[in-house]
């Protein structure tokens, strides 16, 4: 393995999801619901692939598609943005994020993160050769230490990586915090590369997407997918909209990456994009009703649960069952109790950082959920 | 844009293939059919999404998929390999070659690349950073110089990059070539890394994997995908063979690129893999009418046609018609003649290598095959 990958371990999503398989436990852990997207998007699929719409797309998406990502941003953010120079289809957000790094990140840049973190940032950054400086984001509130963010910015800071809502934590960045960074990345020249991949999963605020604030949109990547939203997170389509000038960088990382993401689910993605805002009201309504439950019971079983604005997670300190770490708690709950959830740990740059909290997801259905607590309250 | 990519222009297969849009002329440039892939594999991927197989797929791939890729690979190369530690499933060819690259290769290692090379190679080698030195394969024939490879092979030479069939010339890799270039890995250590995506596409000898040879299957990284086979390009699934040591690398690349590719998708790949033989028996033969019409009718137009043993592409020398290169040849083509060719200068270290020579495909139905050459015929 190449020396820049060499720290990395198989993904957490991917150790725990076999886990659960292997012992037969109800997996809280990686985010995906367990039951199906809409079928108004499946039957978009299907009409698409039917109607011969199976050989290569345009590099950086079929025009459809573009076009439904920037009419759903105008919706969300009022802002204008050109579908043809300002928006890259991908193979998953997760691609968006590799192209973004590779695309514009250069070997020594600096770039901030604030952990705890989804794995694939350090990963990617790391392929990019960026140097990363990184700031926790402390419980009960998550919130942002704006001074701390202020002094690691230096000459050589190229960007700063966010995510809002925010996984694992379930974060949202409020205007003030989000304020504060528009501020330093204008003064300071620095790019913003935002992972909005649960914004339609707001629940106790309103998301906004830094790009909008004002003099923000010129150095912003905002990057989003179907999966989440659609309940269809196996289809990996995700976006970038960035300026033409950041998505020039973008879309040349992206053609040598996969060149071109899957046609037919490109055009169901158009499909689902322009669903009216009942659809998203109900999947709104769904969540909290699930989040409820899980919450309620998580509480129940003991554990102190974090609030969580965003996002299908909950962040809860598993000190009261007396493990000595996440690591350790989360494999008595796997082989004892039958419920996965995720460690945090491996989400900082210091595992300490992470050792008293565990992630559950609530994107499974309801009777799942009652399950999984009856387990721990049975048994933990 | 990053320094990694700074050099890279966009893929000429989206410059001309947008060109054609733009130009309303035949498109015998990118390399993706005008009909549509079998109805049996287009059935797989609607039963899948109708069945709910919709959430993320494991990372390294639905094993149902990976158990028919080693199934075919076995069949093919009598080789036994394991789909559970040897295979991952990535978003097309490009993705298995981007997470090769950036899983094996260390900055300052050099790989050995057979010029003209598909466009991804080049720049996903400077993506990891590594050092490219190159031999240039000259027609007619497109032989192997292997004394000049010998004298390339340093301490320092991590891989050889081989594409056979050989993308854009249609050159196949023989038995001799192949043997030599084993013995030179053995002796020094040295992977290989072999894009066989036309593999079935192979009209004039047979095709050999490089994998099979004595010795070579553990230093082997055999890449392969579903679109060319298939006639479904657009739908983005790919693979690595390698030996588990090589598999980690490659997955752990692939973990942070995408994560995970298509679901529905993956099964309809592992349907169409299990295909009996007369459906390759009859792709081979739909496809040795088509080349017989271009090739005869390049000829008949007055190109010097290149013997070509596989893949869907032939290389023709534009010399007669008077323009000073390859470039300015597919611009009069396109403007003036209404068809669309791929210069090969962009397949070279050095441009001035590929000036004479231009590719042509045949992956499109006949009808529009003879009205490309009636154009042609007409106005050249
Ligand atoms: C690709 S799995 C990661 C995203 C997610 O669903 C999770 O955090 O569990
Ligand atoms: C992704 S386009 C490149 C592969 C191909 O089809 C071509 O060489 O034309």
């Amino acid at each position: 393995v190449a020396k820049r990958l060499e720290q990395f371990k198989t993904t957490i999503f991917t150790q725990m999801s076999m886990l659960a398989i292997k012992h037969g436990a109800i997996n809280l852990g990686q985010g995906f619901p367990n039951f199906d997207g809409p079928q108004f998007v499946k039957d978009a699929a299907i009409e698409a692939i039917q109607d011969g719409k199976n050989q290569y797309a345009r590099g950086y998406g079929v025009p459809d598609l573009n076009s439904a990502v920037t009419a759903r941003f105008k919706k969300d953010t009022g802002l204008d943005v050109d579908p043809e120079s300002e928006v890259t289809v991908t193979s998953g957000c997760t691609e968006a994020i590799a192209a973004t790094m590779l695309g514009l990140i250069n070997p020594g840049d600096e770039v901030i993160l604030f952990a705890p973190f989804y794995d694939s940032y350090q990963a990617t950054l790391s392929m990019a050769g960026a140097k990363i400086k990184c700031i926790t984001l402390r419980p009960p509130d998550f919130s942002v230490p704006i001074d701390e963010l202020k002094s690691l910015i230096s000459k050589n800071t190229r960007a700063i990586l966010m995510n809002t809502p925010h996984n694992p934590t379930g974060k949202m960045f409020t205007r003030e915090e989000l304020d504060a960074i528009a501020s330093l990345c204008i003064e300071n020249d620095v790019l913003v590369l935002s992972d909005e991949v649960y914004d339609k999963l707001a629940f106790e605020m309103e998301h906004i997407s830094i790009a909008s604030l004002p003099g923000m949109y010129e150095r912003t990547v905002t990057m989003n997918s179907l999966g989440k939203t659609f309940s269809l997170t196996g289809w990996k389509i995700g976006w970038a909209i960035a300026p033409p000038h950041l998505t020039w960088g973008i879309r040349q990382a992206h053609s040598y990456l996969t060149f071109a993401t899957s046609t037919p689910m490109q055009f169901a993605a158009g499909a689902a994009l322009r669903a009216p805002d009942s659809y998203y009201d109900e999947l709104k309504r769904d969540y909290m009703a699930k989040k409820a439950i899980l919450v309620k019971g998580l509480k129940d079983v003991g554990f102190t649960v974090y609030p969580s604005s965003g996002t299908y997670f909950v962040i809860v300190d598993h000190t009261p069952f007396g493990k000595e770490n996440d690591v350790a708690f989360c494999e008595y709950l796997i082989k004892e109790v039958g419920v996965v959830a995720i460690p945090t740990s491996v989400f900082y740059l210091n595992p300490d950082d992470g050792k008293n909290l565990v992630r559950f997801t609530f994107c499974k259905d309801e009777e799942t959920l009652r399950s999984a607590v009856i387990r721990m309250k049975d048994k933990l």
